[in-house]
């Protein structure tokens, strides 16, 4: 039997590994710190639950198969089962209910580079009854800025728009038919030249002079208060509008009252993410230097979440980062430091197996001091120990020989500077917590 | 569409997923306390790969389907993976590998109460190349002390054998060949009378003076010391049983030298495990009062994880702790803390919607101090935010009124005493962080 692992399903060794679970820590805190609690949904639902919504793409990428006489599929996303979660507990739970979910997620989509098949999603979503107050997508714009800048990654800016201004400014156009095709037509003007644009708008039988402005609408620069100025001076009227501006000009207001740094949130009037849910405020996030990525982390306002399961309203926000990816992405521009000391950490080796109770007393001693430990039990050569501190990163060896035993101390070997100090039980775990 | 979760699928409200989540990190930090480094393998394998070691009653509760013209089988434990993993990637890895894993594991068995199909396994194993240190088996000893005594549950005892000391009794009494039989037998010892097992092994065509001398020796009593006398008294020479004694000596004097009590572990030398691959030492857990949960934390040494993948000898040593039904045992029981108030966090309310600059500046304080905050942005009587702040189990709750606003100052109320205090930034900050 040859062992092998399935096209498009990450596997990691050790050093990567633990960077990804240090990138999960930094996010699962960051979504604490903002008041999100946990929330773990199952991998496998029924197959009608899953697919009640969803249609054409997605169906054919599902892992979908029969147990018995039951139809099950694999969550392809987080967002399905908390629509689920939340029309089945809706009365057990508290709103305004603020969750997170970090899981993995499955699409059979064909293998190629930079797509996963299993991958890591990592959401959160506030979610009301009936209203949910707009400066909850500000806290959630301070929730992604928080994350990229505490993962000391590239230089990133968070891409800001609502759509109730397109919409809006499709209606005072007069255009208001065509709202969803345009809005398609809008997420792709980046990776289409103007004349193609315009072309397809001239496609969707739109009079020449609306797309032009059209063009010019989504084509205004500047920076945040540059851009609010310039769409004040359009003077549209249309409801919708107005409220959009409204609300555009609340989140930066207090995404900046949140401590959030203007260089790292750009209004883009162009941005109107495909999905047809988005009824407001949308996120996508970029690294300046490595547009090539793609939104690493994207999201948006939505009126209803649970709209196929039940009658009630339940409007939130929310966003997602596809952290697989975003690893491998991160990982194969060398932007990772994989391979760092792993902090906290010491090695504990023997000059003679005949020191074997000193150094398990000692790994005991450092556990219950909160230090990570581990012992090379294996009887080796000296170089061999070494060789295995270098390897697992250890930033401390301690040495244990004969003198050691016979003065009741030990050598600590800081694996960085080289530098060898003896120092006693007590002066050894101090140094190690630094 | 009614929203339905499947059946055998654990699904918890946010303030038991909060507990589930801290039981989590417990196991996680104390497994890497040990030195153990982090693994994660897909939940999708080829059908063949998970399938290469197992039989019968396993392979009946796979999940397992085909995806094109590929076979594919949801796992069913970590240990198979493991396998594999090594298997796969032993050039790459440094030896001792020590590895823990945390994952979702299925089997479609029969839904009854306490079985759950899809579950989390909390597994570790230590890994060398041709021979494993006997020390490491006292490591994951004080591991699963460790993790249960810091989860803050009953009392509880780790039962402690080596299969060694058996299969050379069986030896030392002329009945080796039935030893697989036998060990199985035995196993059972503790759920049927002893003049069933005696039956039993009488049908197995062992004579009856063997299997009185066998039934004596799985019943020798006493504290460990005691129970190690007796079996040095029994002065058996057969190779496997001398150094199975020996390795359950090293067992326990390396455990001690770790710290752990000896309160905490007992021999009993009944115990087998049924699985084929154990070779020596094995452990069970159980609480002292809740017996009838069964063994909530087992495993044990093994000569060879890949066998199946390859031709190298990987012997190791494990556990897995079966954390899903463990969490729904301590639940039905009511040994868990559900709904204690969430450390370290606060809730911002405002008297008045016009005081919102004021909470949002406020909540960025608290998070750039690592003070988890939450502001409710709701605009509702007072009355419904006290409720809200209840629910969400928050010990601290900030108030904004109008003097706060006017003296630049914060009410804090501490929810468990109800004490108020009027404090400015600073000092609230210190206060929250205790």
């Amino acid at each position: 039997m040859t062992a092998r692992t399935l096209q498009g399903f990450m596997e990691l060794l050790p050093q990567e590994q633990i960077v990804m679970e240090q990138m999960k820590a930094v996010i699962r805190h960051t979504y604490e710190l903002f008041g999100f609690a946990p929330l773990d949904t199952p991998v496998l639902e029924l197959a009608e639950v899953l697919l009640s919504k969803s249609g054409g793409d997605t169906e054919k990428q599902i892992y979908e198969f029969k147990k018995g006489d039951t139809d099950l599929a694999m969550r392809f996303d987080l967002t399905v089962p908390l629509a689920k979660y939340v029309a089945l507990y809706n009365n057990d739970l508290t709103f305004p209910f603020k969750r997170y979910q970090i899981g993995k997620v499955y699409r059979g989509e064909r293998p190629q580079k930079g797509r996963f098949r299993e991958f890591y999603q990592c959401d959160i979503d506030v979610i009301d009854r009936d209203e949910l107050n707009i400066v909850y997508d500000a806290e959630v714009l301070a929730v992604i800025y928080t994350i990229f800048n505490k993962l000391g990654l590239p230089p990133f800016k968070i891409y800001l728009n609502n759509r109730k201004l397109l919409s809006g400014f499709l209606t005072h156009l007069g255009i208001q038919d065509k709202t969803v095709d345009v809005l398609r037509l809008v997420d792709k003007i980046k990776k289409i030249p103007e004349e193609a644009f315009l072309g397809e708008l001239k496609e969707l039988g739109l009079p020449e002079d609306s797309n032009r402005r059209l063009l010019e609408f989504i084509k205004i620069k500047g920076n945040n208060s540059e851009i609010i100025k310039q769409l004040e001076t359009l003077s549209v009227t249309d409801e919708n509008f107005v409220t959009g501006l409204d609300e555009l000009k609340t989140v930066l207001a207090q995404a900046a009252n949140l401590g959030m740094p203007e260089s790292n949130v750009q209004i883009d009037l162009s941005i109107t993410r495909g999905l047809d849910y988005y009824t407001g405020t949308v996120y996508e996030t970029f690294f300046d230097d490595y547009l090539e990525f793609g939104s690493v982390c994207s999201g948006g306002r939505y009126d209803n979440l649970s709209s196929v399961f039940m009658d009630k309203k339940f409007p939130g926000v929310g966003i997602s980062i596809g952290l697989t990816r975003l690893f491998d992405q991160l990982r194969g521009k060398g932007l990772l430091k994989i391979g760092g000391p792993t902090p906290n950490k010491a090695l504990i080796v023997m000059q003679n197996p005949e020191y074997q109770n000193a150094a398990v007393k000692l790994a005991g001693s450092l556990r219950q001091n909160g230090i990570a430990a581990d012992v090379m039990f294996r009887d080796c050569k000296f170089k061999k120990k070494m060789e295995y501190a270098n390897k697992i990163k250890v930033p401390y060896l301690v040495i244990i020989g004969e003198d050691e035993v016979a003065q009741g101390d030990f050598t600590l070997k800081n694996m960085e500077t080289g530098e060898q100090k003896r120092l006693d039980l007590n002066d050894l775990i101090a140094e190690i917590k630094g």
